[in-house]
């Protein structure tokens, strides 16, 4: 049997965007950028160039460095160029939905990536469907095309205006044209985009690794609500949206973000210490040692262990040769999925009582299976120690999550969820816990762990 | 260096369709079809199926057999497919060009498979995009999927009678939708399309080859001007547009057309064999041997030998391995392109009077170098003889041709061809001659060796 | 379900090779010279070349133009080079068994492309084993690798003259050292091996279509028990073994050489046409046309005409497409194998009495389908004739054959055959036909038609 | 340009081993052994199998997960088998040294898998090859195929036992026969090799982590100088050559295995810890935090941190994307190659004095990257530790090392590095530290740190 999708766990970023504007070897740092920002999106990639009159696509499903070759590289001309990763493809033809889509407009070729999801996309594709529209992908990204196409506007930045205020949701989105890259951000700012620049050339990414990977430097976030357009050598920022308070993505903190980027305007894996500091207070315990889940249990698992004092062990070793897919023996092999990526040291955690620290439970059966396998490796105690809220409702805004009635913390106590993974105590951060390690607390979006939704996805 | 393209000559068919209606096994014998129609169109092939609920489909690059494996055609599920192979691409993403081209519209889900050439599309696009239509590819096809979705009227047949109300040229059309396949030929007939019958179920082709390979029975050709709708087990036909007198390609007997088909009511080995005894009895000459360049002048070689009496021989062998690219010595070898395809047998031909028989003459230089071959080869005279009249305008409905000025006999006299090919005397069919080869010599299309276009490409 | 070898009938050829010796473009020539002889294996091909310091080498699965791409072409560097390819693999990794085989021997590096059978392999095998000896590959060419080791003699080739003095059977072989080229051909000259002329460089080949291609010149073909040396720019000839009465392979005219070829001092199209004529002397009827299964049967057919008058017809379309593999329909279609690549025109053949020529009857299933096919098309009478004696031995020298037993005219009389296939009439060519239409015909092996082998396999 | 072998440092692993004896699921448990040693190796795979009549084999280039896909494995039958992961490979045709290495010897087929080198390669095969050996690889394995092959010894691991006899160097071997796997280490046992139980099966592997993929137990190690033998359903075990003191090699420890493996009777993590603690002893500094280079330094840096008090912080990320090919920018990104894999974390290490805990400073230039990098991210001040001695010489048993005028401990002073890397300070682990952190450590190679190379390699 193949088991997929080995990357990742329940809980999907759903894209990241990489763009450059004027940069003689654009397309090779877009594909730097996007290859910095893989952990945003593994099934497929695409970049879209422009030389100031045509617009050179290459596009595939897979990692970034099985998608890009020096020679199809070689034949993304120009020096403006986007990208995108993704995680997951819908549709029939999973290439289709690959990004950036690239569209015949009037006024020439317009290439879009979208980090995102509208919340108001059936209602908006039912209308445009009834208006004589055509869509060729599944994706929502392509609402937002024809909905540029139908403006009556002048510019095509007054266009993307006139379509976005009839679009409601998640998005940061990158346009290319032959002779401008545009960068948007949602008014609530739901997902990270922010402004860098390396020789003159101006920067856009999801997340600040992706500069310093090409050696950029950080400039500043796009603020939600901004559409920053590049033309002929010069910028230009406005806010032609109604302004809403600010519902950034708090789970970027938690889990999505590499940790040596900077986002909302902090680093993330100082945050991540934070809240594992956090949770040791809220949450103490007596134990031989602090081990985190890795790779992304490892920082609140340093602040756990120097709030506590515990001893921080990497007492669970990741196997980073694992890829997308596996063949799994036929006599199951207990626990198999997980010890594919997985494999506890016996001889460190033999007869010791252990903190387990991971950033969220979201089905519960994997957070369960290492829990065994800790045991299994001789752990004496098994204390989780999550550094997040219970998570009680999907996300809407750009993560692809399980149903609400997957969420075991959806439906049991705190209680019954350490009795449901084995564990001998366990313990969640608090919300207040969680904003306090964040500056700016009130700006971020905690829908899926308290049910405050500020928009909800319409049936049309 | 690669040498591309080695299949073909300078006059290239745009696409071949195939489809079934109602038969369990319905994708697989699409899969055959298209490999019956592969001489049509080489560089990418595509399925669409229907299982009544769903679409499905599958499309790539390059000839059927790499183009789908038994684990993608064993996806295509349901009892109702259409399938496409196409020659040429253009676009910046080729994979986008490769039909049959899918969307969603008000109803759902429509395919389409599309065999010819429109000649207002540049306008009918710039109307469209005026309307705020957005296009994903460079095909005319995706022009008739915009004013299907744009029809104010009701069913899905009326909508496709409305929108090619609109349209002008040279289309064979095969629409699936979940519970119907439709298929239209244009007015003027350009392009042979025809049903056939398997087990009670419908098929539809380009060419009757592909009826023989699945064990189908010919049952007759779409009319022109003709829509057949397949739906809940009925079939019905109807003639929504303008009737004009037809215009059926005659190059299909000449060239493009497997010899073992039959197209617009004739065999085509059958035409090809008159057009042979015509030219040998219109271009009179004493020859040692009747040689055809292999393959496409075969049949009329044999026509030619049977009426002059001039013994027939394979004097030229065809190397069947060629693929499509082929990596050329550094050293140029004379003749290279053409020597990789065909060999002169010298022991044949050494000392003898050769009567050299093909289809036709485009740019001069291929018959110039199968010439210089044979006289390397000891050919003591070399006779070339043409199975159809000079070709001297381009074609604008689905025949890819050079343009007018490349085409050697729009400038030169048959005398000046007969020295630049370097051939001892050339005889090209007469007009005359040729229509005297096919029955109803009226409903043909010549425009390419006379120049009467009955439509024109608009510049919009 | 997926058919396969589609491309072959049972009876199938074991290999070609071609050699070059100082030509700056050594590698590139070589592929061309393969490329001309892929009828003589389908299934993998390899290349070595020298530089005069190394040896370089590539080789792959699949065919010529499948293995060789630019980039790997330009790494085989050096003016000497030599190349194969094969039909058949055995042994659990194939790739192993793609030739040429290169090997460290004390000397340096040695590579050796072999075309043929040993009767003596298993025996041989045995005793070198028993001194030692590893095997690698499953081939008879280790073989001669090993004696060669084992020579005690001073030079490469007095080392080669002494290890195939132990050897029997049928081969022609290449080697190459650093410095070297040797090409020898078997006492009995089983297999053709010619020498040709390019700008100086010495070519070697199992045919001369692989000279044509790259314009070389044929010189004349290696004598059987001849040894060619070609070092430091010269060449020698020498004949180092026993000499013996030749035993050319005639079934090389009748089936498995290009017709462009010339072969053991004939061209074969001429050969196959003088069988054909010679087959309508031994065997008249009265017919409507004469029709080959093409390709093999073309040039017999054309002589078959010429000779009874009787009109030549390609009633029967090859398709060309037709790769290695092919997915089968579940339900079965009718004749499918057959059907696949043979296409009767059913307009040519209705109603009409045909007389079929075909080079040979193996087992007697596909010749019985393509009867039914005719039929199924219409034809009223068919009548088979074969260009060759009935086929009731095995080869042991270098063709895949199947067992005795399989073959259909070991075990019935000619009127059960024609019974079993469903002819009207069928004639066999006589052997005595057979050895009249070629120059000294005392020279050639006839002992799959008469029993008589020169040499059998040894058990060991 | 294509920037290669991105995985590893200048100091490479050249092998892992697995096999397992009478198992239903045999291949399938090796490939998941393979895959749990894939650091071992990344070049290239291979698992050659027996179902007690015949071996099964594949092989291919790359990871273990692109060699192997279910279609192959499946074929690979039978209850016993062996598979090899390995680094690098020399000869022109890299397929060829993948290995199993799988031979026809006189008592039938044999299978080799080999972890190590052999030093007295050059003088073996000259030998052989003067008696009339031939080789096809470059590889020390087929000597010792060839060795077995000569043996006049009646059984296999007799035969073996007379082989190995006559070769010098570090070597596990694993055999496998229709019937039988042998697992043989050298006498000085320089690389580990375990035996494990799985549900009554043996396993054999290079190190536990790949039994405990597959939950196997740990059983105990093969001794040096051990040879055992599984047949027909028994084991025995024998020690049949001189034995020497054991000259285990200690950098598997500090660099090679795998944290969570345990190797010569202790567990990675927690010598590399004590190594890190032993290194905060001798060579103690004030600093803000200590901070590993990832992945492999971590443990040793973590036991850094609890001696000296100093808060450890992961304050440089590694990308675990990383393929073995990377595309990198024409224009020079400074210290691009090891910028694609580490990213220091800008707001962590602003302003802070660290220390950076390597395992090796090899060539120097990697090192001094790094150390600019952490600079360039703010550091104030940089200390490098480094958990092993100076590396003064190359190794002979096994780990592809650069020669010694490349490393740089071979030529400069502690001081003079410190300098040529941009350090602070730097303080490498003392060779008696290093001792004091293993068990019985006299039995450890320390060759590359003291120069003291218990044999040499020959030149023949």
């Amino acid at each position: 049997m193949l088991l997929k999708n080995l990357w990742n766990k329940s809980l999907k970023e759903e894209c990241g965007v990489f763009g450059i504007y004027e940069h003689p070897e654009a397309a090779h740092l877009t594909y730097l950028g996007l290859y910095a920002l893989q952990h945003r999106g593994q099934e497929g990639a695409g970049i879209v160039s422009s030389n100031g009159q045509k617009l050179f696509e290459h596009r595939g499903m897979g990692l970034v460095n099985d998608v890009f070759r020096e020679s199809n590289l070689n034949l993304l001309q120009g020096n403006k160029s986007i990208g995108h990763v993704r995680y997951s493809t819908q549709g029939a033809d999973p290439l289709k939905d690959i990004q950036p889509l690239v569209v015949h407009y009037p006024s020439g070729l317009l290439a879009l990536a979208h980090n995102g999801n509208l919340t108001n996309a059936v209602a908006l594709r039912r209308e445009l469907e009834a208006l004589g529209a055509i869509f060729q992908t599944t994706s929502d990204t392509e609402i937002i095309l024809h909905l540029i196409a139908k403006s009556q506007k002048t510019t095509l930045p007054q266009k993307i205006a006139d379509a976005l205020s009839k679009v409601e949701g998640a998005y940061c989105l990158l346009f290319l044209t032959k002779d401008s890259l545009i960068a948007v951000r949602d008014s609530y700012g739901f997902r990270p985009l922010m402004i860098g620049e390396l020789s003159g050339a101006a920067v856009v990414a999801s997340e600040s690794c992706a500069f310093d990977l090409i050696g950029a430097t950080y400039g500043r976030d796009i603020q939600p609500g901004e559409m920053v357009v590049w033309k002929e050598g010069k910028v230009e920022s406005s806010f032609p949206w109604v302004q809403h308070p600010p519902q950034q993505c708090v789970f970027e903190h938690i889990y999505f973000a590499r940790p040596d980027s900077r986002i909302f305007g902090e680093n993330v894996y100082e945050v991540r210490k934070a809240l594992g500091r956090q949770l040791a207070f809220e949450h103490p315990i007596q134990a031989d040692m602090v081990v985190p889940v890795p790779d992304s249990g490892v920082a609140a698992a340093i602040g756990f262990s120097e709030y506590s004092g515990i001893p921080f062990q990497m007492g669970i070793i990741r196997n980073h040769y694992v890829g997308r897919t596996f063949i799994e023996p036929e006599q199951a092999i207990r626990h198999f999925g997980v010890k594919i990526k997985l494999n506890p040291i016996r001889d460190v955690l033999k007869g010791k009582s252990v903190v387990m620290v991971d950033d969220s439970i979201v089905r519960g059966t994997t957070s369960q299976k290492i829990v065994q396998l800790l045991r299994q490796s001789g752990a004496r105690e098994v204390h989780v120690r999550i550094s997040a809220p219970p998570t009680i409702g999907p996300c809407f805004y750009g993560i692809d999550t399980p149903t609400q009635s997957e969420l075991i913390a959806s439906k049991k106590s705190t209680q019954d969820i350490c009795q449901f993974i084995g564990a001998d105590s366990l313990g969640y951060l608090s919300l207040e816990g969680l904003l306090q390690c964040v500056r700016k607390s009130n700006q971020y979006c905690t829908a899926c762990f308290d049910g405050k939704y500020v928009l909800l996805p319409s049936d049309g």
